[in-house]
């Protein structure tokens, strides 16, 4: 049985591959800001699940979080790095304040919790580490300056992770999700969203993938999406 | 029950996929000049199969393969493009010829082919096109001058197709394969190479996607290539 | 003194590439299918210029071509692979004749006249080969499968080159023109538009690099281009 | 006239395009931490220049430097981010402290410039601002963690920036500098090497061009690199 971590859990797609997981199996570690809700959600899961609340952007406080995961559920072998920061302003608009939480929410947290998992994956044998991405991850976007910055450095440290750890038995994986994800009160046959259930399924396939056959990205995206 | 088309089958990947997608219940089409491999490995599968020899530089031979898949199973489903023709010459070294046979085997053959299958495809509700990439696909190769433009002229006509065909319900991706893959002599064990069943169980898993999170391209290396 | 060859000559782009290149004082060899009008061209530029008429998809003319060109001019120095053919239709709108054009007007004229252009510049000491390449070269367009595999195809072919010729001293460039080239008759200022006078700057910068520090890609976009 | 701003000027890189923009007529306004090579390098300009120490990981250092060159020089028309640290660890072996170094000298330090430049380029018709970025900016580099998050960063930054800024007359362009620029003691001859000079005649060209073709982004390599 595996223990999976995920960094960034929401109403969204944290939760959908925390379910994911779970149903094939795996023991979950949720982390995220608000305690309530990831009580409310590791208490709904079919399998072992722990609430460990910490602000992403706080070093101290991922510390602890993987602390608290390890304290249940032993040494982590997946890792979802799901966080991002949102703030969409062009150059002149955006303050230092915000583009350092974009960074510190983004590739930083992705770094520390990564730096968490890897000691343990190391020690055991091997895991998986999966980035989520977006159209930003590969397309600068136009006034979003910190989430372009954010974006694009989760990717070359996830690229550059993956070039390190891939020999060592860690598969480190970068999903471009190149839409917008449903959100919670939509219809579920509205076709210009992502389904983010059937993002956990591609989740799923990457932390199952043999490990003669890696994928390092993978893109997805609604079938009427234009791109 | 879909029926799945391999165009370009020999002893490594394609029967891999063949045999696959064999399991998941699909009746298989297999096209390659070898008659008789073809009729073993259609013999072999435990669903409906049928050899469809053919070469595919010859767009009347491919109508014709087609003709015979649709006569014994129905229309196509399914379409994996897995034919490239490998000839690894310089500039200089590069004849008239050889460069015509890459991008006839390559480029013109995943056009003729994915024209057939779209016709039945648009017929029906949807289906699915895989092409196989190499390394070259996204790297221009020294020493291979007509590969390089073959696999870039592939990967052109997936992405345009997949524009093309996505909001008509045609899932076309694109899957870049970075690495040799085991020859079949080689050690089940031998980290260097891909295991042609594994890139068979990516390849299922494209065909399996939601069609509201459709994955364009991927790629797939050995947990030991440098790249 | 340097011989340049444009490879498809027409009243946009390879115009304003040969008035550049003749005026800092390149000898110029024109191929294009008009007689007239390239002998119009060539009796306008400042040096020594000669109309060497061919359809580029048909091979014979392309080498009697150079050839007329290295009777009048001496060895070739510099090549520009500007021509391609523009049919965009869909999969099913595309017949294999509109395919093959595609591919014999593109890459593979690019790949003989660099075959002819590379013999010269290995004798001497070296040369520049540059690609025009198009949006469509690095993102497939839906409803353009033959322009789109055309182009994907020649960067590959670029690349590949690029690779092999680069430490024999030629130097291979491919220039992704994003954007539509001003025609003739538009307005001088009309910003929605490349004006082909600023393309050629760039492809003349191209040909002056210092070996030490060479360019394989650069793109080119009028500053109001959204992209 | 116009004032260029380099952020990050060491021996190498920065002190040609300190000269090359000097030399086309350009005030200099030059940033880095020492002030007497600084000093020495204005001093050693054939127009106006100032020296403006700052550390690039501080904020305001880089607010009082912008001060300073505008009392000396007026507004800024042209920027050159040049600078980055350097640390090339792997995953376990990079602390939190270097890790956010990358990301405060690099990134950062672009978008805190870019901000002040930006002011000034508004105000005034329009400019310049190149980054400098690496082969890591496009490729995670194995065992560099913090130099990939920050080279990746700060192209997503450029992409982002040119599409805002593009439309209103400022052109921002990334230059992917692939190789090892030659050091100040190395032989002028040694092939391996970028010459700076080389390099600099490259962002004069890319400060130059006419706003109807502007580039976004080039790559520059010797022509004996492999890659």
């Amino acid at each position: 049985m595996q223990t999976a971590v995920i960094a960034g859990v929401g109403p969204g797609l944290g939760e959908s591959v925390a379910r994911k997981f779970a149903d094939e199996g795996c023991r979950l570690g949720l982390i995220a800001r608000s305690e309530d809700s990831l009580r409310d959600l590791a208490d709904d899961l079919p399998t072992e699940a722990v609430a460990a609340p910490a602000d992403l952007s706080e070093p101290d406080e991922i510390e602890a979080a993987f602390e608290t995961v390890r304290d249940s559920l032993g040494p982590v072998d997946v890792l979802v790095n799901n966080a991002s920061a949102a703030s969409w302003t062009g150059l002149q608009e955006t303050d230092r304040e915000a583009f350092d939480q974009a960074y510190e929410v983004g590739p930083r947290a992705g770094f520390l919790c990564s730096r968490e998992a890897v000691d343990d994956m190391l020690d055991g044998d091997g895991g998986t580490i999966i980035f989520t991405g977006a159209t930003t991850s590969v397309r600068g976007r136009e006034g979003a300056v910190g989430f372009s910055m954010a974006k694009f450095g989760a990717r070359g440290l996830a690229e550059s992770m993956a070039r390190e750890l891939g020999p060592k038995g860690i598969h480190v994986a970068h999903v471009v999700i190149d839409g917008g994800i449903r959100p919670p009160g939509a219809a579920a046959d509205a076709e210009e969203y992502l389904d983010p259930d059937a993002i956990a399924e591609s989740y799923w396939h990457l932390a199952e993938q043999d490990r003669s056959a890696w994928t390092l990205e993978l893109d997805l995206r609604p079938h009427v999406e234009e791109f």
